[in-house]
Formats: C-alpha cells, structure tokens, sequence
C-alpha cells in the first residue's frame, strides 16, 4: 500500500533501487513536510527556543572534535570464501542479544563458533575490523580538497552557532536551537525498510542551560500514566508506569530538564498520532550510556518490528562546547553567569616587572607578560621555565616579576553550559504514525482499509469529488479546490474516476480526513456533502462554512 | 548586520570557515523557512502539483543518464610557481566577458597571454583541465561501496518517481511535481557570498506536458509589464518591456506553458518581496542552451552583484525520461496518449510459427518469437542474422516464418511526455529579498536601518515589548508572547531589555513588521500599542482582536 499510494517508495527504482534510501512519493512528502512543520511549531512555542539551518558538507576537524571521527563505527566482516561484507554484530545476535556492545575480540570468536556465512553458508570470516560509518567526501578540487564528510547528525550546527545564539538571546540562558533537516550513516547493510536508512529526517534541540539553576516545567499538573524502563543496573530496575512528576520525584529521571522534555517529547508524538499505549521511555544502563551523558532515555515506539528507539533525550552536560572549545580555541563557547551576590576570591599571580622583562625580552616581551598573567599554579622556585603562546620556552628570574596576592571581588564567571539534547528520527515517527493509524476492516465482503491520520497531518485536507462530471459538477469541484488551496497551509485535492464509493475508499485509504460531494442540489443552492472518514457520517453544509472551518480546524462543529 | 543579528553566518567559523558553505541563524533560519513555504503553497495551489522528497545522496548511474557525469565541469588550472588552483574562465574574465563559454584551448591561449597568479604574479599555468563539480562519496563499505554523488539538482527525484507520479495522477496529463532541499556544488573557488555556494538550497518543479497539447494560462488578463532580454542571435534582440502575454504572442516567448511558468515565477517572487522593478527575463541565446532544450530563460534578479540568476526556466523536451529510459530500460516512463478517434496503422511483421521454430530453437524459441515481433524493419532477404534478448544471435529461414501485412484500428500511442522545469536558487533569492527590503536612514542623527519584509517572511511576526519589568508587565507580555506562539504558523518574540527606543529599531532591523508595547494601561483593560514598522503609526487595540487579526493577515484594519 505504503508503494502503490505513493507514500514511500524505495528510491532509484527503475535503476534496482539502492538499499537504505528511500523516496517520500506525492502522498509522504505532505505527510512529512506537516509532521516536521508540527515539530517546528511545538518547539518555537516555547518562546526560548529558535531555528538554525546549517550545512550537511562538514568539515573534518568538527567531527574529529565531535568524536564521530573516532568513534562512529560498527565492527564488520567478510566472508573468505564469497566476499559479502557484513555488520558482524547481525551475524552472532541469536548467540548474543546486544552484540553491539561487544568488542572485536569477543565478536570474532563468536563468529567462528558457528556463525556462517548467510550468502555460501561457509565459515571463514576476515578478524571483525571498525568501519566509520560517515559519508566521506572532499571540499574543493585536487591538492587544495579538504577532507570532509556528511554530518552524522543536526546537532554539530548549533554548537557550531553558540555564539551567535548567545548573542541573539542577549547573553541570557536557557535557550535552546532546533535544526531538521538530512543526517548520514552508511551503513553495512541496512534492513528493516524505514528504520535503519543511509539518509534520513532528523530533527534535533539542543537545550543550553546553567546547570546550577536547571529549568523545569510543574509536571505534576500533568495526569498522564506512561510506561517507563529504568536503568536496569540502578535501584528501580524493571518496568513500572507513573506521572511524569513522579518520575522526577522518585529520583528515576535525574535531572528536571531530562523530565519535562520527556513529557514534551510524549506531547508531540501523541499530537501527531502516535498511540499512546505504544510509548515507552527507556533509561539508557550506565554501561550502555557515552561516558559524558549524565542521564540518557530513548522513547521507544512499538510497532511492526517491536519497541523501536525513535527519540533521544540525554543531559550531555558541558561535553559538546567543551570538545569545541578545545580543539577550535573558541572563546565564545561560553556563559556568563551573574552571582547574586559579588564573591571575594584570592587572587595569586606573577606581574612583569616591565623596566626588566622590556629590554631584556624585548620582541617577546608582550607574550612573557601575557603568559605570566595566565599562569595559575604559582611556581615555588625560581628560576622557572615558562612557555610562551608561541612555543618558545623562556628562564623567568626572581627579578623579572613581582608576586601578589590580593582578595578581590567579583560579581560573576564565565562557565561553560550544559546541554540537554532530545534528538528525534523523523523517518522512524513517521513509520509508527502509519503503522498506528491502519486499520483494516471488511465492506460488502472486500477488505477496506483506513489510514485514521490526525487532521494536520494527512497529505491534503479533503478531496473534492464531482458526483458526475456533467451539468457543470466538475467545475464547481475544480473552483472549490481551487478555494480550499488557496488558503493558507490547507489543501484540497480533486478525485472526479469511477464510482463515488470507489473515490471514498481511496480517500479513506490514504487517511484523508473529510471529502466533499459536489451534487446536482449543489448546482442549485451551493451546499456540499461533507463525510467525516471516522465514522463516515455526512452532514450538507455550504461551501464558505466549510472553508471557515477548515481554515479554524473546527470541521467537527459541522456535524 | 546579516552576521551580527544572526541572518546569515559564515559555516563552521570557530574553526575559521569554509567558503561557499553558510549557515542560518535564528533569523535566518525563520526568514528561510517561510520562503520555502510560500513556495511550496505557491505551486501547490495549481491543484494538479504535487511534493516529493528523495535521497540527496543518488547513485553513480543515475548521473551518467543525466549527463552529469560526463558534463558538469568547470576549467580549472594550476599555478606552477605557488601551486594555487583557479577556476581558469574567471582568470581571462577581464579579456573575454563570456569565458564560461570556452573551449580548454582558446583559455590556455588566453592565460598564457597575461593572466597572471593572482596569487603570486607568475605566468605559469597548467594546461586547462575540466573538474567535476560534484562531491563525490561511496555508498557502503569496502570493496562492496557503490560510487556516489551529492546531487547537483533535485530534478533527477521527480524523473526517477515519474511511474508513481503517473499513477497518482490516474495515467492524466498534465501534472507536476515538486520537491525543495539540499543541492551540492564543489565549486573551485567560490565567491560572491550568498551567490554561489557549494551546498545550496533548491527548489524545483518538473511539469509534464503532452506536447501535443501544451497547457497554457490566459495570460492577456494580466496586467503587469515587464523587461525581457531576448535571444541575441534571434529577432527580437535587444530589451524590451511588454505583458507577459504580449511575450508568447509575438513568439519571443516560444512555448505557452514557458510563458505561463514565467510569469507564475513573477507572482512568487514578488509576493516575497523582491522589487518588481528589479527582475527581469534573459533569454538563452541559442548557442548558450542545452542542445536538448527548446525554449530557455534565465530569470535574473538585480542586487549588489548586478544582475543575477535566481530562476531557470526551461522547455527540457522529452529529453531527461529518454535519456533515463535509455539507461535503465524501464517502461514506465511514457505516457498513453488517447486518440480523439482510433487511427488505421499499417502493421508489417513476421510471426514465427510455432511448430517450425519449436522443435528447432527448443528452450531459445520463445525468445526468438519475442525478438520477431519487435522487429520493426523487416529484412528482405533469407535467411538473416536475429539478435535475441539474451545476446545470442540466430539465422532465421523463410519456412520459419510468415509475413502479415494489415491495416489495424489504434485508440492511442505510448510517448515520452516533455517537461517544462523552473528551478529556483532559495538563497540567491532570499539574498535579494533582503537586499531589496534593506533601508537605511537617520534618526535622531544615527544610522537607523529598516528591513522592510512583507507579512509572512519576515522571522517573527511581531515582537512583545513591555515597557517596564515591573508591576506584572513583564508576566502579561509573556503571556501574550505565548499566546501567539502558540497560532497556527505565527510567531511572536518578547525584548524587554534597554529603552523602548532601542527594542524599537531592534526590531525594525530585522524587519518585524508589528511591534506590541505593554504599559500600565495594558494591566488595567488589556489593550496593548500596536507599532506598524512601515510607517511607525501607533493605535491602541486589545490583545483578542490582535490575536484574530494576526491569524486572518489583517493587522492593517486596525489602524
């Protein structure tokens, strides 16, 4: 259906397709485009939160900061004896069941413990070796290229743009960015259709905040009951359902942002159509956990291949500006943070003495003061070596510099902020939105389906269906899709082939939520048939009604 | 200003950079967003239009079909002397004006006459060589990786999805579709900013046309006139202003539905706020087109850099489902034409007869009766070589077969529909969209700078200004900032940081168009100020009738 509608199809067909690419056809590209502009919506609603758009070309050095350069592997192998190339953790998963997290030197033993090759069925497996799993490419031509590669993810764009997000938040956290857009992982082999694609939808917040003055939401006004997988090694191990607020009271969520952006995450996924009986949270183990994150929960969605990650929420603490701030030397990577009151803070330091360090340095003697003045740990003897910014080592002398130590105030310091990151796998959303909304059902003996689509989110608003295409029907049709398109992210589409039972089925099929009737009475008096798709009840209303009540999204008031 | 307010940033610029990549910032990002939507609506409102959405990353085949492979290059030439790489036309640009037009000889001619490294003044040059333009990746690992390109035009999506488009529309010509994303240019040696960048931001329609009966638009009702550069080898060279229907009647407009496409491309990009006055229609000279294309026009738009390609709108033929058809032998890339009534076709061919051919062929026979039907010239003589479908060649005698000559009654034919693209560059657009609304002026003897976006572009619609952060004015402004957030594609940004003066021409910086200031009163009845940026006129409303305004596009009734 998914195909034979237009919704998703697997891309570059008429060339045998490419495995983990796919094409969002005429009825997914609108679904998508609506799922992400909800997205887009729900967080700028905040008020403290903005859009960036960044480029997915990424230079080297970025993703060497990132760790993606490193780290960003799985182990693969291949075979001896016909040369297939496999992820070695999907060829040992039925002896070990989160073979993922397994080294190369376990994964290699399991492999020659029986696990043969798929394609020749033979045993003779190449040592399981890591394969960085970016796109690589070059910017610019010949010796001049740099190395580069297709972002792995969105969210390297605003570390990137700090700066310019302090500066537009007028120096005051929290604030947050959020980017959608293409993320890259070439993978070995891909499965598992829209799950695990070599492209794919991203759309990513990066949350910054003073992790002394956390911000949170009240959850407890919230009434929702959701299904949650603490850290198995922790003390609240195995499955439980609770609030929100709970959650963050019983001490399971660890931290007041994680909390209220997980209940954040449920509100979006349950407006777009997600069951909410299909939702679960999930808390990452310590083991499993990066070394930085200091709370780490994916929202799991169940669906046609079982409880499936398809958001991300993790406290990354300072790790991100940090990594940056490292290899770029970025001094804008930082906040300032006010103190309430001015402290008082021992200040120990080495002042130049200029009348001896001037003519003695002389060229250098600007970066021997600057150096003096950043040293923190106050040498005990002298002479001492000191180096300078531009790699020079100089002998200060007891003569060159003067010691003191004075109590100062200061009204604040600069800090680097935390981040909490919800990072959310379109393509995945919207796999389970489809597979939620499907029902099949049987009329007059045939099967039937429905796709039960939220209104916003199916690919048009109503179809448009002449009775007859005579007496002037079909015109009248064309002029009210015409209106209805014509309105601002609204959109109609005409249906005038077969029988009027045959077009509502097709408009039921594809999750159309109303479709309008054009009869001979409309001719007459300018009323329309309305059938809502859910309970194919039909209701006459006039044409500027319905227009009205599509634009405010109160059809139901019609009926 | 385009850096300091976060409209437009330098990529990656902690890490120094990379010229022809740029990201977008919190106003940026918005303004850019909102382009693209209107775009989307724009074609979308034809009601026979549609979005697709497919891979960036596309496969080495599919660009051979394309031709880009084999065609998109620039001239690039080494320095000998400091080993620096050029784009080798613009190095002669100052002696030749066209030099993007040379062969790799007459520049070698032109750069060993004088122009000199602009990086270090030699004459040395390498030979002129053509570069690909494209980023090239591999898809998958090792010695399984595919060769791959980031695509330089979404175009290629809409050819490869043609047999679900065709079936989405019921088998109907006309229709099109539409698709806006990342397209990838590796340039040599960028420059002009915004203008030619080497991940860019597109947004293309294919239309598919019968050419038989080429869709057109009554393009007499309209009104506007506007400037044309016509083919400068044709008869109408030289400018000119006339209507677009004007254009298509006097033949300097070739084809109706070009004619119609440039004129709907008019409508966009006025409706986002480029000057009317400051666009106008190029025509490709005949030597200038693709050899393919029929009818070529570059719609060019005048800014800081002169005058500036942000439209191609092109007749492509059938030329682009041919090429693909060629390569991967896929039939679903026609279209049945229905004959108004059946036409009489003489059909010649040689049927094979089973009971000769069986026994003599055995398990090739089916194929040869397959390989003689197709047979479109029927040899003269026996016996003769046939090729099958396998490769293998056969001899075919005269007992083998029997020639039937007749006259058959036909309903239609399969042809390769034509199609008419415009492809818009989003960037180069929006650049001049903020070119074209950017004023400058004094006030109070300082610079003071106007963005003058229409309603709809511009990042946010309003700004919430209350006028003190005291007495609850700061928790209603809030409130109020929220409320609007919280409308269907509205947006709303609180300030209340420094004098209201300053919150003032923050704003109008970035081109807010509405400006709503708390006070006192506000706290007592509810009303608020309401500033109009483009004339600063202020009236007193209350908040509802502000939120019903907002929602409806019609703040100006209220003053």
């Amino acid at each position: 259906m998914l195909r034979r509608r237009g919704i998703i199809l697997p891309a570059f067909e008429i060339y045998g397709g490419v495995s983990g690419l796919i094409d969002y056809g005429p009825v997914g590209a609108s679904i998508r485009r609506r799922v992400v502009q909800s997205w887009v919506d729900h967080w700028l609603s905040h008020g403290d939160i903005v859009e960036i758009d960044s480029p997915t070309v990424t230079p080297e050095t970025v993703l060497i900061a990132s760790g993606h350069v490193g780290e960003f592997n799985d182990l693969m192998t291949e075979c001896k004896s016909c040369n297939s190339i496999f992820r070695a953790d999907h060829l040992v998963e039925e002896q070990y069941p989160n073979a993922d997290s397994l080294s190369a030197e376990e994964i290699d033993k399991l492999l020659g413990n029986g696990a043969n090759c798929p394609n020749c069925s033979e045993n003779t497996w190449t040592p399981a070796k890591p394969m960085n799993l970016m796109f690589s490419t070059k910017i610019g031509a010949m010796s001049a290229g740099r190395t580069a590669y297709m972002r792995p993810e969105t969210a390297q764009g605003m570390f990137m743009l700090f700066p310019a997000l302090y500066r537009h938040f007028r120096q005051k956290l929290p604030f947050g960015a959020i980017q959608t857009g293409k993320g890259y992982r070439n993978e070995i082999s891909p499965r598992q259709g829209m799950i695990r694609l070599r492209e794919f939808n991203m759309a990513e917040l990066e949350y910054f905040i003073d992790p002394e003055k956390p911000p949170a939401d009240d959850l407890n006004r919230r009434t929702e009951i959701v299904l949650l997988v603490p850290d198995p090694d922790g003390p609240h191990s195995g499955e439980t359902r609770m609030g929100f607020g709970a959650a963050l009271d019983s001490g399971i969520v660890r931290h007041p942002t994680v909390a209220w952006f997980l209940a954040r995450t449920w509100d979006f996924l349950v407006n777009v159509g997600i069951d909410p009986e299909r939702i679960r949270f999930r808390q990452h183990a310590s083991t499993e956990m990066a070394h930085y994150a200091e709370d780490c929960w994916d929202c799991e969605i169940y669906g046609e291949h079982g409880w499936i990650e398809c958001v991300g929420i993790a406290n990354r603490t300072c790790h991100d500006l940090l990594s940056h701030e490292k290899k770029s030397n970025s001094k804008g990577l930082r906040a300032w943070r006010q103190f309430s009151v001015p402290r008082s803070q021992k200040i120990d330091r080495l002042t130049a003495i200029g009348s001896v360090i001037g003519p003695y340095f002389r060229g250098e003697a600007g970066l021997v003061t600057s150096a003096l003045e950043e040293l923190s740990d106050i040498p005990e003897f002298f002479p001492f070596k000191l180096t300078l910014s531009n790699g020079n080592v100089v002998s200060i002398d007891e003569n060159m510099v003067e010691r003191r130590k004075e109590v100062v105030n200061v009204s604040g310091e600069w800090f680097t902020p935390h981040v909490i990151e919800p990072a959310f796998g379109i393509d995945r959303i919207i796999w389970h939105i489809l597979d939620h909304s499907y029902q099949e059902s049987k009329k007059e003996g045939e099967d039937y389906t429905f796709l039960r689509l939220p209104e916003g989110i199916s690919s048009v608003d109503c179809v448009v269906l002449p009775l007859f295409d005579k007496d002037g029907m079909g015109e009248l049709a064309s002029e009210i899709t015409k209106a209805i398109n014509s309105l601002p992210h609204r959109s109609a589409e005409m249906d005038s082939s077969k029988s009027i039972g045959r077009r509502y089925a097709r408009a039921d099929e594809i999750g159309v939520p109303w479709a309008l009737t054009i009869d001979h009475t409309s001719l007459e008096d300018g009323s329309v048939t309305i059938r809502r798709r859910d309970d194919q009840v039909q209701v006459r209303a006039f044409v500027d009604e319905i227009i009205s009540n599509l634009l405010a999204g109160t059809m139901h008031s019609l009926f």
